[in-house]
């Protein structure tokens, strides 16, 4: 038996009671968001139809740390703070001198990290007077944590779920009604944009733009109602620095110091809730840790998109951001990482790789899915698809200290569980997963399609 | 916000280090176990060829207190000490002056309490050069749980689903396959009962008795091969017995005593691994707890059979244990709550039963969901079907206090997630459950099955 820790917690009176916001240490301001009409800088009317004015506050804040309300605290409560793992049986089956870290987010009732957002979103929200809340949802997990988000508030919760996956996943529409959620199937008959595409295919598979349209259109035309994004957002990214801060207080109870820092990108909400109080103490000179993005090589935005002015959302209804992009129209292969799934990144991760503070590696899918099985067998936690990225990155990197024999300390975030995604696993196990790379050409003609605006 | 803490958290080095044996306080102690064939109490050789001397020793010992071997702990670790939780949310909702905790094992590799004595049972396995275990699952988190240990001590593990359940819930099979399991449906081609079943029926839809058959047939077939059981037997509840030593712990950092201890009953692991160590305080008179057994209406074992000898097994292959039963041929009608359809009870529950030291009530299925469904909307977590059981008596208990005033401190065992039974919840929540009541008459044919056992 070690004699280092395996878990290394953190009692509620320990938790933070503020988020960290990276835009005051930057040393450069990101690039404004635009408005899609004018292509002036938005403005907080622009938002108010969608979003409370305390969101949209912290969106464009320079305040470099916001207090996190007691009643977000008191939900925050059920599960935080999260446990942080050392992956010691981990490290004794790769035979490296390498101390790994897992900070893991799957505790949360939604088993995964998003309801670090949901949470105050819906907080805010019901402050501000709202009744209800729509969304869209891709995979389900972020329909799953704000339908929980809302039950805590008393708002109703409405959420477009792309019908493909809809079909596919039945047990998240019951965990989401469960919570007591409302679930459509995007696209619908209740939206002018959901008839307008069924009245052309009635058959339709949905995609995450579409859903997004839907969401967005009940939103904006209800004075009641309004509407809550799961990451890319500057917001959003705040509220998920309280991973990065209790691991911080965890790795210092652990007297480490992390050489090496990995976590999956999507939207980039999960990498940057752990990297960016990080990226505070590296900024500072307080440490100088290695931050590497990982994202699926099918849709790949930081190792090959381009840094440019795109929108949000496939239809092109969001305000104009700059990010790195393989741009909106693009559909990535159907891999089973569908949080991984997004045409571009959160502006404010493009923004921190073109100033060269964090690095991006690419990894295909079965690579992923064998770090998953290989974590699962060793430390009896079977990952959702996303972080499994990042696991093939821990474990190469835990190899090459094995061939250097360099002690490093790697860091990663465990965002969630695989439990709902298990049909995934039976795939890879059975020999039928495929990997995905983009081709040149199929990223030429994708980012063919960038709106066109200087800057 | 509430001062008092959501959660009451342990530090591994807090962790006991012993599990704790109820013989050695019972006033008398329970009857003895009956060779099926001499009908004279079994001895160690009898065991020998399906399980290691070191678990047929703990099924007997009459010391107070088991150590816990190293190795063990340091698996346990990866998920102990579990939380225990205030349910501060759930006791707003329901407005009771009670103060309401759940010990929670749903933390754990398989999502329940089983790896509680999965791991010890591989671990004295590995360590008496046995290079195999076998076992059957019914819902399967049994065989998630053995599938998970055997892979922390490099056993092989080979399972019996009953093929009911392996078809209809094709997850616990790729969840057992993730953990490096081997799963067959049962009945199978594999061994000579299984065979002799197929014969019969090839369509047989399998049962519990049937896959116990199968496992136990190839265990003690082969000399590197041994058998493992999930419940009933008293190394079994010797091992879950983890659980109310720390939640002992933990109530008493909260500074509260518990008035009225509840928690579900199939084969009586849970129930007895949290309930057993405050027996023990309550027969030394420090403390004075109502303990109650919660088992369905429909498999009402405690509540309306009898105590008698009876099989382990529906084949009858099994030694002969006095416990409260329904008759070994009894199938229970087809509830969600998997784990809590057995005809039998452990034989050290039936005993303190029998002595008066707890006591019983029965629940249907609609009002345990309906509890689920309340505890999930506020708590965050989608309970598994079985204790959603022992949250049913919880509210019940609850409101009842709410009537008179008195605020009670009310403890329940939390045994896993429902994550993978949310199709339960589904038929739930579009009133597709039905309640089964056992009737007087489906009973007195069960009991007329019972073995004719002097004693």
């Amino acid at each position: 038996m070690t004699d280092a820790a395996t878990k290394i917690v953190l009692s509620e009176s320990e938790m933070p009671r503020r988020w960290y916001n990276i835009m005051a240490d930057l040393p450069s301001p990101p690039p404004a968001v635009l408005h899609p009409g004018t292509l002036r800088p938005v403005g907080p009317d622009d938002l108010a139809a969608l979003f409370p004015m305390a969101l949209i506050e912290q969106e464009v804040t320079q305040e470099r740390y916001v207090p996190i309300p007691d009643e977000v605290l008191d939900v925050y409560r059920l599960w935080r703070p999260s446990p942080l793992f050392r992956a010691h049986r981990l490290e004794r089956a790769l035979g490296t001198p390498a101390r790994i870290y897992y900070k893991y987010e799957g505790v949360s009732p939604a088993g995964s990290h998003k309801p670090n957002t949901a949470v105050p979103q819906a907080h805010y929200n019901a402050a501000a007077g709202i009744r209800r809340l729509t969304t869209e949802t891709g995979a389900g997990q972020w329909g799953t944590a704000l339908a929980f988000a809302s039950a805590q508030f008393g708002l109703e919760c409405e959420i477009w779920q792309v019908r493909a996956s809809y079909d596919q996943k039945p047990y998240r529409k019951i965990m989401i009604e469960t919570f007591g959620g409302t679930i459509h199937p995007s696209p619908s008959d209740l939206t002018a944009a959901g008839r307008a595409v069924l009245a052309k295919d009635p058959a339709s598979p949905g995609s995450l733009g579409i859903a997004i349209s839907e969401a967005v259109e009940v939103a904006a035309q209800h004075p009641d109602t309004n509407y809550a994004l799961g990451s890319v957002l500057n917001h959003v990214l705040l509220h998920q620095t309280i991973i990065g801060e209790e691991a911080l207080l965890q790795l210092a109870k652990a007297g480490d110091v992390p050489d090496v820092i990995v976590g999956c990108t999507g939207g980039g909400s999960n990498f940057a809730g752990l990297a960016f109080p990080f990226l505070r103490e590296k900024l500072a000179g307080t440490m100088s840790p290695t931050i590497r993005a990982v994202e699926p090589a099918s849709c790949p935005s930081l190792t090959k998109g381009v840094y440019a002015y795109d929108f949000g959302d496939t239809a092109g209804m969001t305000p104009l951001m700059k990010m790195h992009t393989l741009g909106h129209d693009f559909i990535p292969d159907p891999i089973h990482a569908g949080g991984l799934r997004y045409h571009g990144m959160a502006p404010l991760i493009s923004h921190v790789y073109e100033l060269g503070l964090i690095e991006a590696v690419a990894k295909t899918q079965r690579e992923c899915f064998e770090a998953g099985v290989r974590f699962a067998r060793t430390e009896g936690i079977i990952p959702a698809p996303e972080p499994t990225h990042a696991l093939a990155a821990c474990v190469e990197e835990a190899l090459r200290c094995k061939e250097s024999g360099e002690p490093k300390v790697i860091l990663t975030a465990l965002g969630g569980h695989g439990h709902l995604d298990l049909a995934a696993y039976g795939a890879f196990l059975s020999g039928g997963l495929a990997d995905h790379e983009l081709s040149d050409e199929a990223l030429a003609a994708a980012v063919a399609t960038l709106p066109q605006v200087a800057g």
